[in-house]
């Protein structure tokens, strides 16, 4: 089963600029088998989902390993049966749309 | 590694109840070792990591067994060394403060 | 239109315990014409879309007058034209269907 | 108050493509004064929080108008009173700390 996840960790008790602990998981989420694309506010993932789930709990471990005492993250998790979408196919599929105005 | 997930599991291209879903996932939930506390608008799940995210796969693995299509859920994925936290716990943390005023 | 929504409030750099936040939300909100629920992980809160907006609003505002630097919230939004429900009402949905097992 | 919004709306009871949805969300987000941008599993917006938040509600609201009966919305919600953020120094602050690697 292939899943799409948005991923958004928040360290709590650190520093008010959380940038270095969002590149420590760009780090680690680069070592696994799923495509990723940071944005904004967070990091999509895809891929299988027993890999993007290893994945997630890699950034929580490591993150705590590394001295952080608490996380908390915001997934909004994907699945379908019908087709898979990678990430552009989503994105194209809005703006076809509004192309078309 | 012990985490508290709060899971709100949307069916798409259903009707516009979710709730026999939603009440499928209880079920599923169900069977693995964690503890459930069932909301308005989600479930909070507790335990360790590997089974929590288990139980969850379940959940969107099992209703598309069923015949949805696609699913989205929302997830708030909380872990912490300092202390481990139940329900309880973190609601009386907020009431104690509040029974001071 | 009324709206159900789900707040989680997380403030950024301050404490590994946010309990002291939670608590000063509730009393925020507990000033605004709208029904509240505390559980494990957030708030759920019910009423008119923009009484439930201006006391998330004022969450935010106010946290930051207190002196909190950064926060981010993660919220669940519900809107529907067909009926109204109320927490218990989502709820017993869900138990209504397990009853019958 | 300026914030950071990142917005995915979920149609419920609709068909499994949401895309026509989606699309028109970015309609109505376009005539607000508000930056955006789309990715694959939401749109992030940034602007004053009463001009963002009339554009999430003109979107649950004009969504309803054209006949969709439910909708769940989730948001991630920043904001900070350090200093003032967009989406490219977000990510930049990501970027600069994996470009010393």
């Amino acid at each position: 089963m292939k899943c799409m996840v948005d991923l958004c960790v928040i360290p709590i008790g650190q520093g008010v600029s959380v940038a270095d602990e969002i590149a420590q998981c760009q780090r680690i989420l680069a070592r696994f088998d799923i495509d990723t694309k940071l944005h904004a506010y967070g990091t999509t993932l895809h891929g299988e989902w027993d890999e993007v789930f290893a994945a997630v709990k890699a950034c929580h471990q490591e993150l705590h390993e590394a001295g952080v005492t608490r996380l908390s993250s915001t997934l909004k998790v994907g699945t379908r049966t019908d087709k898979e979408q990678t990430f552009a196919d989503k994105k194209q599929a809005v703006i076809d749309r509004l192309s078309k105005d």
